[in-house]
């Protein structure tokens, strides 16, 4: 979005990006994320894109830091190209990325972030071979050294015998995956005890279980109990709801006032590093310690754009997501 | 989607765009909704394109369509571009014109559809002019000859109070929109009820009135009753849930089989032109009468695409829709 | 029960087997389905095993007669047996019988209802086999000339590729049995529909479906809309609630009076032959004409012992089921 | 059921009767409670008979633990057998004796567990004599020297006067016992409550309350704390859901395998002496320490049959109770 | 309310009393009941108490219609001055008895409506005999000549026995009355019908039921059918939610406005005769016919007040109460 | 109520108004809080206003006090008299008072608790100027000195701008009051959070807030976190449902009895006076120290009556409230 400003005659100040914020302060406040100063004029035809920008990737990244806290440690894949329109793909991908998700599927998206796509063999080969053993033994052969296979284990027959078929045709497989259908999902997380414990069984304690399919947020920590390594999430989040953002007018040549529904006058923002709470003050206003932890708190809007210039360079999507990382380890629930 | 197509080895055939459809038969079997017959490897890069095409658009028209047939012969506006990313603004605006809306705010997905954009003055614009009276004056000599005026009437004052105002200020107000604050509506249908008492009370029959603002389709109703004339859509339609389309391999050689959760073969697809209900028959099937009310059912599949050629020519958004509002007006229920 | 009290000097008056009748009559007076007269010194011993005959086996002919509303014109078939001690197979079977069930499992219960006990290949001979063709290969060839053979099609793959393999492999199939796990039945339904589908399209149009595994009687609609042609039911029937009768003192030497909760003196018991509503009356009271339909009520208590003595034959399990199922046809809800 | 299998040639191994145990390990594996090795030709004859024995008793044990969890050190009476066939009430009272009844009803039952059985005077008494008083005292008069009498004090009047007259007519009376009607229980902790009060300001304190008819678990705690002594519970132990045990092969010929929905293999099952958690593993799997409090776990798989030969003797019914009660203080809900 | 303002130099015209009406009209805009002109300063020391008269007098009367609408043509006694403050019996029971109660228990509040007030023989009498026999005679021979004895039958034993023992001890017993304790009440539909039975079983047909003790509006209908012939309600009625009326400045020298949330300018109230739904016009307006039937709709508000003239008697309140009971038989809900 | 008693030949022991207490004691006996000893025939004429007098004031005074509870040290005002009928309004602003209540706004209500009476500029005051503006100012203008200034800030405009409004023309303001329409509150915190932030951002921290109008016990908590400082609270204390108090007959002439749900006997209540657990024992009975914390327990009934004469002065509305609010301090829930 700062990309857009770049020339334009405002100072703008936001905060990074990746940082969690709350809605409200914790006395209520909404917490502006973005501060613009300049002639209304002069940026007034950049509201609407630049609104776009930020609502729908910020939709996507907070439901894939969602996932992400739920998931702990396990594989979080990004599967939810394919149902969103192909012009957003690489936004789409970028945004899981930052919010948490370990990889992303399309080629363009995965360029965007720096790190190659993952996937994993589709049910269109199976159903090409029409026979899951000689499925599995091409795609076996076919894929680049290096790729980490993991094989489709729900196509045909029960999920159980396919993966200890896939296991026993494909020697170094890395993980086998559940996308078993809705109409046969009486208990998922029953059929991934049942296939973790023939695999182990069978002597593949090494092979992992990935799942996907309409995996909701709350569906996870039962199917990690169960055995789950990794999660392949689609338009849960590709399709997140929006977060609903809007720009205000609150000051006009220095007379603080807004509409109904809004808080008037320029303002600052604090945040106690420890506790992660918000503080919205007039601007002017110092800020007072944590009241819950006495740490001093601190200054989060940082200047990105001076008179129409950038002021710091284009950060990573690695540097962002690392941020999201850290900060969701110090809140308790997602 | 079609356009991806040409030059592809494959024929396709498809509903018409605009068809209403359900997601099953009357017998339960999953109504398909576009058949492809060609060589995977010819067409495989295709599928996550096209899917993606499919699924977002097909959301969106969707819930287009619910809102439309609630809102019965009231004046629905898409508003909703602003919290989307701006690459998809053009097909977003689209779908939800041949979903049903009546005009669309984005200045290309106007021109996408062939009708000049349609708004209203912004709280911008009021807000600059720090004075609701001055902000109404400027608007009403600004505007465009034509064009309708509609006068935003929640910004400082209570809207009963504004609306006034903007009908004594405006000589040829056309309507008021509320765009009320959640904070401030208890009873939204009140407030409008409000407004349009007054309204009369003072002269002003002929100006009309238009809510917008987080409209749930379930509000419709009650606010139609209360005197809306007009409603502006956001989010709802422009982040609606994407349809979850899937493309599945069901015959290879002649030979039918397909992964489980799936129907095998390829299929014919016939509705009954009284009651619309889908039926959906095994390749070659003879398609039975309606057995409700005994009209012969019609054949839905089309060709659109043969041997990578285009056979028809594209149909424009305003015929789609037609279609679209022609089956609407046939079913009871959204 | 009637057994119990022949040589015992009393005359007993009761509702015939399998009438069916509602808790309480019109105007909320319990219906009494068996009066006893006699000395209570000389009956007191055979209260407990009477309410015991009568209270388990009511229980289990009810939920029966429900399950054969539900069920229609399909089959049903009483499975429960083995979840019960075996000492009471054979009551079990004969209430599932009378109240509805087609046929029993247990040898001893067919023979009390004097039809022969129908059954499907069990999971343990798939198993023993170790292979699903060679299980139904010798099923096949093993079966007794004119049994109908059944096949369990949910032992190892899926229930869709395993039915056809059993419609492929035996050539006289009468059903395929799906008692899918319920990890597996996220739509049972929608299993049904598919294997329908599969059948249909291989050419095995005239092979039925029958499910079975801890089928509720609410899901019973939708699995006939999918195409389910018989319901083998097990513990919903056979540990059905036991009707809580009891067995009360009402009137001494002619002095009507009883405990608080029950109505004194003896009755007469009378039924709308046509809205089978009941009304109980106090002894000698003339029944009115039905108020709903004007029919002239009938009495329904009939003298089965006369001062001890039988005063008529044991009805036949047959001639019991046929009033239960003629009755049933009469009204409207289970 | 170890009876059933004594000549056969078959080696089993099981949960010795009265151990508490869960569905599921903490890791999600069902935990077996009995296992067979031999030839299925064998004993597949006696599948169903042994399912049947298992699974009504246990099923009747458990809810009887449930309720002797719940009533803490209060008496528990049986009092279920009348609602259920002759036949099985020995085998009722039974289960419910070593799932934590202290007394049975049935006179067989009562052999079968070695204890008097144990009653009260019934209703039929009190309207014989058609007054309280007189039944009251002729009760007292005829009861066995050494039997607690224990008065029905709900028949005529209210359970507060009947109290009152129970205990100045009964010189050593041990309880009353309130049977309340449905329709008078509006509270039936208050009427205990009240009972208690007046007996108290009647000088009759050492009178216990036993309280009975259609007791849920769930009114337990609650009447307890308005001052019940003791509890009759019917049908919800004799009519209790039986558990659904199922019989399945998993290993042939040292081939691990099963059907889907099961575990495949031989297992050994371990539990924490303490936590009383199970862990069930591959055979031959070694057992870790329990992994909450680090206590050796123990092996829970006893050999009560060696090739057809019983190995131990039948363990009486108050041993059995005695591990129950002792399992059940270790637990924190029911 | 009206002697209030007698002298005031103000017009009022009001609904008439006893008019049945909605919160709004059919268009959603509230039905004004009172419209008063005259000069502010001459009447706002009149605005609090006029409130308090009209809201809780209005709440308790549409209580006590709500109950009359269920109850039928069953008697129905207001019972509630003991719980409310002695002062405002009168209005209580006044407003009870407009509502649509057939009689009411205090003696100032009877005088108030000029019928004689009526109640049952009470507990204490009972309690100070000690005995239900003594107090039943004593009663039977205390009451005045001509009063319908009522006998309590809930105060020491059941209510079925002591209703007998009623029967039996006063020769002409009107009606027995139920005041079951709420600890007794499990069923109280079941204890009515219980001791309707036993009455006509003992020949005491023509003894009436009366039941009392916090009986819901919910709770009517079903002790109708259990045989219930009159009900004493208390605080349900006299401690009714009262109506929150507010008076509203609308109009000041002829220009219309008032504040948020209000409908501005003198307003007429018609009503279409039939539909009885309620349309609010603005002044001059002129009413259209009944869209429902297409009836002329009549005017509604009546003047009562003219310059400080009192222009019409004061209605009585058998007068209003029968224009209440008339409107209750139009409307097909409470 | 204890003057209605002097020169009625009783002795009458009681709670100290004001006193907490709880329906039921530990043990599920409920409370007794007035003990009459005297000839039932001296005083039964008092018994329906005695109960009157406390069952309506106390049921105000418990909700005076659950919203004293809720709203801790914020100002609690009483408005509700204008909606109960004028003849009850003294007693209603005493027992809101002495409830918790910081004033009253009735002049004879005031009179009766010695306070003067607090009120606010009203909706008319506004509306009769037709301007906001000139209202405050005429407001600011006609205060009697040392009235503390609290100005209406809903009327025409939003309350953000009424409110600085408000505070720009009154001079020493003292507080704003919300009494904002239902049908404009969305969140009602919300638009007290926005005004808190307005009057601070122009510099008037120091006036405070005061809301209206259907305030719930439950809204408080969020509304003080939202800056509230002050509650008006009407019918919610004014109609507040009645406490059933009943006078039962619980002993005649020494012998002990009562009607069915009730206690018998006369009784001593005690109360622990850290824990407020109330023990109720048999007359005569010694109190144990208190189970929980061991004090020792404190006898509760006072004499307030001797043989007719009254024995202690009656005690001030403020005292009576200082014992409320001591004692609320004591206890953790409302």
């Amino acid at each position: 979005m700062v990309r857009l400003f770049e020339g334009v005659p405002v100072t703008i100040r936001s905060l990074k990006e990746g940082t969690l914020f709350r809605n409200r302060s914790r006395r209520g406040v909404p917490v502006p994320i973005v501060r613009i100063e300049g002639k209304y004029a002069d940026f007034a035809v950049y509201e609407t894109p630049a609104l776009g920008f930020l609502c729908q990737s910020s939709g996507i990244s907070t439901m894939s830091s969602r996932y992400r806290k739920s998931a702990g440690d396990k594989t979080l894949l990004s599967f939810g190209v394919r149902r969103a329109h192909p012009a957003i793909a690489p936004m789409i991908d970028r945004a899981s990325y930052i919010g948490g998700c370990d990889a992303v599927s399309s080629i363009l998206g995965a360029k965007r972030i720096g790190h190659p796509p993952q996937g994993t063999m589709p049910h269109a080969e199976v159903l090409v071979f029409g026979d899951s053993r000689k499925a599995f033994d091409a795609y076996s052969r076919a894929a680049h050294k290096g790729t980490r296979k993991i094989a489709l284990v729900d196509t045909f027959s029960d999920e159980k015998s396919e993966a200890l078929l896939a296991a026993r045709t494909i020697p170094d497989l890395y993980a086998v995956r559940l996308d078993t259908p809705k109409s046969r999902r009486g208990s998922f997380a029953s059929i991934v005890s049942e296939v973790r414990w023939e695999l182990d069984a069978n002597g593949f304690r090494n092979v992992r279980i990935i799942v996907s399919g309409g995996i909701r947020e709350e569906d996870i920590p039962s199917l990690i109990a169960a055995g789950v390594d990794g999660f392949g999430v689609g338009t849960a989040i590709s399709n997140a709801p929006t977060v609903d953002f809007a720009l205000d007018i609150v000051e006009v040549d220095g007379r603080k006032y807004t509409k109904r529904g809004k808080y008037s006058g320029a303002k600052e923002v604090y945040r106690c590093p420890k506790c992660l709470n918000f503080d919205v003050l007039h601007e002017g206003q110092k800020p007072a310690r944590c009241p819950d932890c006495g740490t001093k708190q601190e200054s989060m809007l940082h200047t990105v754009v001076r008179e129409g210039k950038r002021t710091s360079k284009e950060e990573s999507p690695d540097s962002i997501r690392e941020r999201v990382l850290s900060e969701l380890k110090s809140i308790s629930e997602p």
